[in-house]
Protein backbone atom coordinates (compact mmCIF):
# COMPACT_ATOMS: atom_id res chain seq x y z
CA UNK A 1 0.00 0.00 0.00
CA UNK A 2 1.24 3.97 -0.55
CA UNK A 3 2.21 5.57 2.41
CA UNK A 4 0.03 8.29 3.89
CA UNK A 5 0.23 11.47 1.85
CA UNK A 6 1.06 14.61 3.76
CA UNK A 7 -1.00 17.31 3.46
CA UNK A 8 -1.36 20.75 5.46
CA UNK A 9 -5.05 20.74 7.05
CA UNK A 10 -7.41 23.29 7.97
CA UNK A 11 -10.62 23.45 8.68
CA UNK A 12 -12.84 25.61 6.46
CA UNK A 13 -16.42 25.00 7.64
CA UNK A 14 -18.36 23.24 10.51
CA UNK A 15 -21.73 22.50 12.06
CA UNK A 16 -21.91 20.87 15.64
CA UNK A 17 -22.29 17.52 13.25
CA UNK A 18 -19.70 17.54 10.91
CA UNK A 19 -16.88 19.79 9.83
CA UNK A 20 -15.27 20.29 6.07
CA UNK A 21 -11.37 19.90 6.53
CA UNK A 22 -9.68 21.20 3.23
CA UNK A 23 -6.52 19.58 2.16
CA UNK A 24 -3.34 20.97 0.65
CA UNK A 25 -1.01 18.27 -0.47
CA UNK A 26 1.02 20.64 -2.75
CA UNK A 27 1.11 24.58 -2.77
CA UNK A 28 0.43 24.87 -6.41
CA UNK A 29 -2.07 22.34 -6.89
CA UNK A 30 -5.81 21.86 -5.84
CA UNK A 31 -6.60 21.39 -2.34
CA UNK A 32 -9.05 18.64 -1.26
CA UNK A 33 -12.16 19.04 0.64
CA UNK A 34 -13.40 16.26 3.13
CA UNK A 35 -16.38 15.71 5.49
CA UNK A 36 -15.01 14.68 8.52
CA UNK A 37 -16.96 13.40 11.46
CA UNK A 38 -16.84 11.08 14.57
CA UNK A 39 -17.43 7.42 12.87
CA UNK A 40 -20.55 5.51 12.08
CA UNK A 41 -21.67 1.94 13.33
CA UNK A 42 -25.19 0.44 11.96
CA UNK A 43 -26.60 -2.92 13.65
CA UNK A 44 -27.90 -6.29 12.28
CA UNK A 45 -30.37 -7.12 15.02
CA UNK A 46 -31.92 -10.36 15.16
CA UNK A 47 -34.95 -10.75 17.47
CA UNK A 48 -35.75 -14.97 18.94
CA UNK A 49 -38.13 -14.83 16.57
CA UNK A 50 -34.97 -14.18 13.92
CA UNK A 51 -36.46 -10.87 12.80
CA UNK A 52 -34.28 -8.30 11.42
CA UNK A 53 -34.94 -4.85 13.37
CA UNK A 54 -35.40 -1.74 10.74
CA UNK A 55 -36.40 1.84 11.48
CA UNK A 56 -38.79 3.60 9.41
CA UNK A 57 -37.69 7.73 9.39
CA UNK A 58 -38.02 10.80 7.48
CA UNK A 59 -34.19 11.65 6.00
CA UNK A 60 -33.76 15.46 5.29
CA UNK A 61 -30.35 14.57 3.36
CA UNK A 62 -32.89 12.64 0.83
CA UNK A 63 -36.28 14.54 1.77
CA UNK A 64 -37.80 11.25 1.63
CA UNK A 65 -39.24 8.15 4.66
CA UNK A 66 -36.59 5.49 4.57
CA UNK A 67 -36.36 1.75 5.98
CA UNK A 68 -33.27 1.56 7.52
CA UNK A 69 -30.87 -0.91 9.79
CA UNK A 70 -30.39 1.57 13.23
CA UNK A 71 -27.29 3.71 13.59
CA UNK A 72 -26.19 6.52 14.23
CA UNK A 73 -22.22 8.25 15.26
CA UNK A 74 -19.54 7.39 17.80
CA UNK A 75 -20.10 10.23 20.62
CA UNK A 76 -17.12 11.46 23.23
CA UNK A 77 -15.34 8.63 24.87
CA UNK A 78 -17.53 5.37 23.38
CA UNK A 79 -15.81 2.59 21.47
CA UNK A 80 -17.65 1.88 18.08
CA UNK A 81 -19.17 -1.00 20.01
CA UNK A 82 -20.85 1.10 22.71
CA UNK A 83 -22.49 3.56 20.19
CA UNK A 84 -23.86 0.38 18.56
CA UNK A 85 -26.02 -0.93 21.79
CA UNK A 86 -26.57 3.06 22.43
CA UNK A 87 -28.21 3.30 18.80
CA UNK A 88 -29.83 -0.06 19.40
CA UNK A 89 -31.55 0.57 22.65
CA UNK A 90 -32.82 4.44 21.48
CA UNK A 91 -33.94 3.46 17.89
CA UNK A 92 -35.73 0.62 18.73
CA UNK A 93 -35.74 -0.43 22.70
CA UNK A 94 -33.86 -3.51 22.36
CA UNK A 95 -30.62 -4.79 23.38
CA UNK A 96 -28.61 -7.80 22.86
CA UNK A 97 -26.11 -9.51 25.05
CA UNK A 98 -23.54 -10.11 22.73
CA UNK A 99 -22.54 -7.56 20.16
CA UNK A 100 -19.92 -9.06 16.90
CA UNK A 101 -18.18 -6.61 14.40
CA UNK A 102 -18.81 -8.02 11.54
CA UNK A 103 -16.05 -5.18 9.54
CA UNK A 104 -15.25 -1.54 9.25
CA UNK A 105 -15.24 -0.57 5.86
CA UNK A 106 -15.64 3.07 4.26
CA UNK A 107 -19.03 4.87 3.72
CA UNK A 108 -17.32 7.04 1.20
CA UNK A 109 -13.33 7.15 -0.25
CA UNK A 110 -14.39 10.20 -2.11
CA UNK A 111 -15.46 12.57 0.18
CA UNK A 112 -16.00 11.15 4.12
CA UNK A 113 -12.95 10.89 6.08
CA UNK A 114 -14.81 8.63 8.56
CA UNK A 115 -15.17 4.49 8.93
CA UNK A 116 -18.10 2.51 9.28
CA UNK A 117 -18.37 -0.16 11.60
CA UNK A 118 -21.26 -3.11 11.15
CA UNK A 119 -22.02 -4.56 13.95
CA UNK A 120 -24.35 -7.95 14.68
CA UNK A 121 -26.38 -8.04 17.39
CA UNK A 122 -28.44 -11.33 17.83
CA UNK A 123 -31.26 -12.51 20.23
CA UNK A 124 -31.72 -8.93 21.40
CA UNK A 125 -35.00 -8.57 23.40
CA UNK A 126 -37.34 -5.68 23.66
CA UNK A 127 -36.62 -3.70 27.22
CA UNK A 128 -38.36 -0.27 27.11
CA UNK A 129 -40.20 1.76 24.06
CA UNK A 130 -37.78 3.56 21.85
CA UNK A 131 -37.09 6.98 22.68
CA UNK A 132 -40.19 9.14 20.65
CA UNK A 133 -37.98 11.50 19.27
CA UNK A 134 -35.70 9.21 17.49
CA UNK A 135 -38.00 6.41 15.63
CA UNK A 136 -40.97 6.91 14.07
CA UNK A 137 -41.73 3.45 13.37
CA UNK A 138 -40.05 -0.08 14.21
CA UNK A 139 -40.31 -2.82 11.65
CA UNK A 140 -39.60 -6.23 11.56
CA UNK A 141 -38.66 -8.13 8.71
CA UNK A 142 -37.73 -11.49 8.32
CA UNK A 143 -33.81 -12.26 7.09
CA UNK A 144 -35.01 -13.59 3.52
CA UNK A 145 -36.91 -10.72 2.89
CA UNK A 146 -34.22 -8.23 3.49
CA UNK A 147 -33.08 -8.98 -0.56
CA UNK A 148 -36.68 -7.65 -1.92
CA UNK A 149 -36.38 -4.78 0.11
CA UNK A 150 -33.36 -3.67 -1.49
CA UNK A 151 -34.54 -4.97 -5.31
CA UNK A 152 -37.94 -3.00 -4.81
CA UNK A 153 -36.41 -0.07 -3.03
CA UNK A 154 -37.89 0.06 0.13
CA UNK A 155 -33.97 -0.62 1.30
CA UNK A 156 -32.18 1.92 -0.76
CA UNK A 157 -29.43 3.13 1.64
CA UNK A 158 -25.98 1.66 0.11
CA UNK A 159 -24.33 1.41 4.10
CA UNK A 160 -27.14 -0.92 5.16
CA UNK A 161 -26.79 -2.81 1.58
CA UNK A 162 -23.15 -2.97 2.28
CA UNK A 163 -23.68 -4.36 5.79
CA UNK A 164 -26.31 -6.66 4.73
CA UNK A 165 -23.60 -8.39 2.14
CA UNK A 166 -21.31 -8.31 5.67
CA UNK A 167 -23.59 -10.05 7.82
CA UNK A 168 -24.43 -12.86 4.92
CA UNK A 169 -20.74 -13.26 4.59
CA UNK A 170 -20.15 -13.88 7.98
CA UNK A 171 -22.78 -16.72 8.03
CA UNK A 172 -24.99 -14.43 10.77
CA UNK A 173 -28.31 -13.97 8.43
CA UNK A 174 -29.14 -15.97 4.99
CA UNK A 175 -31.11 -14.03 2.35
CA UNK A 176 -30.99 -14.41 -1.81
CA UNK A 177 -28.46 -12.29 -3.19
CA UNK A 178 -29.41 -13.53 -6.38
CA UNK A 179 -32.91 -13.71 -7.45
CA UNK B 1 -44.65 7.06 2.16
CA UNK B 2 -44.66 10.17 3.78
CA UNK B 3 -44.94 13.75 1.59
CA UNK B 4 -41.97 16.10 1.17
CA UNK B 5 -41.61 18.48 4.08
CA UNK B 6 -41.33 21.88 2.98
CA UNK B 7 -37.57 23.89 3.96
CA UNK B 8 -36.33 26.92 3.26
CA UNK B 9 -32.50 26.30 1.38
CA UNK B 10 -29.58 27.88 1.49
CA UNK B 11 -25.71 27.55 0.81
CA UNK B 12 -23.61 27.90 2.93
CA UNK B 13 -20.15 26.62 1.92
CA UNK B 14 -19.36 26.13 -1.58
CA UNK B 15 -15.93 24.29 -3.54
CA UNK B 16 -16.01 23.46 -7.06
CA UNK B 17 -17.56 19.48 -6.22
CA UNK B 18 -19.84 19.83 -4.19
CA UNK B 19 -22.12 22.68 -1.71
CA UNK B 20 -23.51 22.29 1.85
CA UNK B 21 -26.89 23.19 1.61
CA UNK B 22 -28.78 23.96 5.14
CA UNK B 23 -32.35 23.15 5.25
CA UNK B 24 -34.67 24.94 8.29
CA UNK B 25 -37.74 23.22 8.20
CA UNK B 26 -39.00 24.91 11.28
CA UNK B 27 -38.31 28.67 12.32
CA UNK B 28 -37.44 27.75 15.78
CA UNK B 29 -35.53 24.31 15.07
CA UNK B 30 -32.12 23.35 14.75
CA UNK B 31 -31.29 23.60 11.07
CA UNK B 32 -29.83 20.15 8.44
CA UNK B 33 -26.99 20.58 6.70
CA UNK B 34 -26.23 18.35 3.26
CA UNK B 35 -23.50 17.88 1.22
CA UNK B 36 -25.32 18.01 -2.35
CA UNK B 37 -23.54 17.59 -5.83
CA UNK B 38 -24.42 16.30 -9.01
CA UNK B 39 -25.49 12.59 -8.77
CA UNK B 40 -22.16 9.81 -8.96
CA UNK B 41 -22.40 6.27 -11.08
CA UNK B 42 -20.46 3.33 -10.41
CA UNK B 43 -19.50 0.27 -12.57
CA UNK B 44 -19.16 -3.59 -12.28
CA UNK B 45 -17.54 -4.46 -15.88
CA UNK B 46 -16.35 -7.96 -16.97
CA UNK B 47 -13.77 -8.36 -19.56
CA UNK B 48 -14.13 -10.92 -22.53
CA UNK B 49 -12.38 -13.11 -19.72
CA UNK B 50 -14.99 -12.70 -17.56
CA UNK B 51 -13.11 -10.56 -15.35
CA UNK B 52 -14.37 -7.40 -13.08
CA UNK B 53 -12.51 -4.35 -13.40
CA UNK B 54 -10.89 -2.42 -10.36
CA UNK B 55 -9.05 1.12 -9.86
CA UNK B 56 -6.29 1.29 -7.54
CA UNK B 57 -5.91 4.89 -6.38
CA UNK B 58 -4.99 7.16 -3.71
CA UNK B 59 -8.06 8.57 -1.84
CA UNK B 60 -7.36 11.94 -0.05
CA UNK B 61 -10.51 11.94 2.21
CA UNK B 62 -9.43 8.46 3.53
CA UNK B 63 -5.73 9.22 3.60
CA UNK B 64 -4.67 5.62 1.57
CA UNK B 65 -4.61 3.49 -1.44
CA UNK B 66 -7.60 2.00 -2.55
CA UNK B 67 -8.75 -0.80 -4.69
CA UNK B 68 -12.55 0.19 -6.39
CA UNK B 69 -14.79 0.21 -9.02
CA UNK B 70 -14.61 2.45 -11.15
CA UNK B 71 -17.12 5.56 -10.37
CA UNK B 72 -17.31 9.70 -10.83
CA UNK B 73 -20.35 12.15 -10.95
CA UNK B 74 -22.36 13.01 -13.43
CA UNK B 75 -21.45 16.26 -15.47
CA UNK B 76 -23.25 19.03 -17.25
CA UNK B 77 -25.82 17.41 -19.84
CA UNK B 78 -25.07 14.38 -18.90
CA UNK B 79 -27.27 11.30 -18.40
CA UNK B 80 -25.95 8.63 -15.49
CA UNK B 81 -25.91 6.10 -18.29
CA UNK B 82 -23.34 8.25 -20.07
CA UNK B 83 -21.72 9.49 -17.24
CA UNK B 84 -20.80 5.56 -16.56
CA UNK B 85 -19.29 5.01 -19.95
CA UNK B 86 -17.10 8.18 -19.97
CA UNK B 87 -15.60 7.29 -16.72
CA UNK B 88 -15.14 3.54 -17.66
CA UNK B 89 -13.17 4.76 -21.03
CA UNK B 90 -11.07 7.49 -18.74
CA UNK B 91 -10.40 5.10 -15.84
CA UNK B 92 -9.51 2.17 -17.45
CA UNK B 93 -9.61 2.13 -21.11
CA UNK B 94 -12.42 -0.16 -21.95
CA UNK B 95 -15.68 0.22 -23.43
CA UNK B 96 -18.50 -1.81 -23.16
CA UNK B 97 -21.30 -1.90 -25.80
CA UNK B 98 -24.15 -2.36 -23.64
CA UNK B 99 -24.58 -1.38 -20.47
CA UNK B 100 -27.47 -1.95 -17.76
CA UNK B 101 -28.44 -0.07 -14.59
CA UNK B 102 -28.39 -2.39 -11.58
CA UNK B 103 -30.25 -0.03 -9.56
CA UNK B 104 -30.23 3.83 -8.05
CA UNK B 105 -29.52 3.88 -4.32
CA UNK B 106 -28.54 7.22 -1.51
CA UNK B 107 -25.15 6.90 -1.22
CA UNK B 108 -25.73 7.81 2.68
CA UNK B 109 -28.99 9.02 3.94
CA UNK B 110 -27.84 10.93 6.80
CA UNK B 111 -25.80 13.78 4.95
CA UNK B 112 -25.47 13.71 1.61
CA UNK B 113 -28.48 14.67 -0.93
CA UNK B 114 -27.45 12.74 -4.16
CA UNK B 115 -27.95 9.44 -6.00
CA UNK B 116 -25.75 6.57 -6.55
CA UNK B 117 -26.91 4.92 -10.41
CA UNK B 118 -25.14 1.07 -10.12
CA UNK B 119 -24.59 -0.38 -13.64
CA UNK B 120 -23.20 -3.18 -15.14
CA UNK B 121 -21.20 -2.82 -18.25
CA UNK B 122 -20.52 -6.63 -19.85
CA UNK B 123 -18.05 -7.85 -22.32
CA UNK B 124 -16.37 -4.61 -22.32
CA UNK B 125 -13.07 -4.53 -24.49
CA UNK B 126 -9.63 -2.14 -24.14
CA UNK B 127 -10.12 0.84 -26.70
CA UNK B 128 -6.88 2.86 -25.26
CA UNK B 129 -5.10 3.65 -22.66
CA UNK B 130 -6.54 4.75 -19.26
CA UNK B 131 -5.66 8.29 -18.97
CA UNK B 132 -2.54 8.63 -16.94
CA UNK B 133 -3.80 11.78 -14.19
CA UNK B 134 -6.97 9.57 -14.06
CA UNK B 135 -5.85 6.19 -12.78
CA UNK B 136 -2.81 4.68 -10.92
CA UNK B 137 -3.29 0.68 -11.64
CA UNK B 138 -6.12 -0.93 -13.33
CA UNK B 139 -6.56 -4.46 -11.55
CA UNK B 140 -8.59 -7.66 -12.83
CA UNK B 141 -10.28 -9.37 -10.58
CA UNK B 142 -12.23 -12.81 -10.59
CA UNK B 143 -15.68 -12.37 -9.53
CA UNK B 144 -15.28 -15.67 -7.39
CA UNK B 145 -12.64 -13.29 -5.51
CA UNK B 146 -14.72 -10.51 -5.30
CA UNK B 147 -16.24 -11.88 -2.19
CA UNK B 148 -12.52 -12.52 -0.38
CA UNK B 149 -11.44 -9.15 -1.80
CA UNK B 150 -13.97 -7.48 0.88
CA UNK B 151 -13.51 -9.97 3.52
CA UNK B 152 -9.43 -9.45 4.03
CA UNK B 153 -10.30 -5.70 3.60
CA UNK B 154 -8.55 -4.72 -0.10
CA UNK B 155 -12.27 -4.01 -1.34
CA UNK B 156 -13.57 -1.69 2.15
CA UNK B 157 -15.35 1.24 -0.15
CA UNK B 158 -18.88 0.58 1.38
CA UNK B 159 -20.29 2.05 -2.32
CA UNK B 160 -18.68 -0.91 -4.10
CA UNK B 161 -20.10 -3.61 -1.46
CA UNK B 162 -23.12 -2.47 -1.90
CA UNK B 163 -22.85 -2.50 -5.76
CA UNK B 164 -21.55 -6.15 -6.17
CA UNK B 165 -24.68 -6.78 -3.94
CA UNK B 166 -26.89 -5.55 -6.81
CA UNK B 167 -25.01 -7.27 -9.30
CA UNK B 168 -25.24 -10.69 -7.73
CA UNK B 169 -29.16 -10.32 -7.07
CA UNK B 170 -29.51 -9.31 -10.37
CA UNK B 171 -27.89 -12.48 -12.01
CA UNK B 172 -24.91 -10.57 -13.49
CA UNK B 173 -21.79 -11.95 -11.71
CA UNK B 174 -20.97 -14.65 -8.82
CA UNK B 175 -19.56 -14.81 -5.91
CA UNK B 176 -19.83 -16.49 -1.98
CA UNK B 177 -21.71 -13.73 -0.24
CA UNK B 178 -21.47 -16.47 2.53
CA UNK B 179 -18.40 -17.69 3.11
Amino acid sequence: MAEIKRAELSTVFSTPWFRITKKNYEIDKEPFYVLDTTDAVCIITTTSKQQILLVRQYRPAVDCETLELPSGHVQDNETPEETAKRELLEETGYKADSIELLGNIFPNTTRLGYKLWCFFAPKAIKVKEPEPDEINNLVFCNPSNLSSFIKNGKIKNALDIAAIFLAMQNDKIRTRASS
